[in-house]
């Protein structure tokens, strides 16, 4: 089971940006998001909306201690800061993973607790697209496939097409 | 030499998400951003500020008028209802090359225009996630260094370390 871990949400300023983080973990294979910050109705139901039109089982949680969270499981912090991530690839287990993304500050102690920080390149990060790279490293493109959706799209080449 | 088309941005609603897909496409390696849209001075100089201090030539550029840009070269267009870009990953150059990403609404003509329309899953998609793990795929994971940068991040497993 693959985990999310959105840590500071502002409900002005994140909405959008945490909404990516969520299709990006969805899409890539992890089954549920927790987030910290400010609890956000309108964003849960966003999410909730698009699990509920194209399939799957993703779950969206607010927490506010996120430490119990940590206890016993394999935890990446993703940073700018953090070692390169092509090198550890081969050592995160695809099972009781917690993948944590900021938020503009993170606190030190995530940085301590995390097992690995994981840095996507060293540059200035989106979390949106280290999370995405890194999923997608981790599940060696292979994504699912949300067969029960009531909206399925068919891969096109140039149209909007349905099955 | 890749460049990304950044399809109808808005001031107000877009800003964040807009810098999140320039950091990516920093990142991984393009020369420049396009965008159509508003003309936003703010969202301009922070791109030009992070370029500033973290290295590399990376311009952006607000334009009116998309369709000239298109011209002899090959253009991707990422969207959800595109073909597998897994699929045709070895056919894509890495010269002369336009990545073009949405903008809420995107006009036909871009599904028309373009040389490829890809998905990057065929789920609701982030144009972030999408074209960090579309350019991940056409570099190769092979990320360019930015020498030059005033501000240079040393990986490290446990805290924040400069060169």
């Amino acid at each position: 089971m693959i985990e999310v871990l959105r840590l500071g949400h502002r409900i002005q300023r994140d909405k959008r940006i945490s909404t990516h983080v969520d299709l990006v973990a969805r899409s890539f294979g992890a089954s549920k998001i927790y987030y910290t910050g400010q609890k956000d109705k309108s964003y849960e139901e966003s999410v909730n909306r698009i699990s509920g039109e194209f399939g799957g089982k993703f779950e969206i949680e607010h927490i506010t201690n996120f430490k119990n969270l940590f206890k016993g499981k394999t935890v990446v912090h993703l940073t700018m800061y953090g070692e390169d991530f092509r090198k550890v690839m081969d050592k995160i287990p695809l099972d009781n993973l917690l993948i944590v993304v900021g938020g503009e500050k993170v606190l030190w102690e995530v940085y301590e607790m995390s097992t690995y920080n994981l840095g996507v390149t060293n540059q200035p990060h989106s979390e949106v697209g280290a999370l995405a790279v890194f999923m997608d490293h981790l599940v060696k493109s292979k994504y699912p496939e949300f067969k029960d959706g009531k909206v399925r799209v068919k891969p096109s080449a140039k149209g909007k097409e349905f099955y």
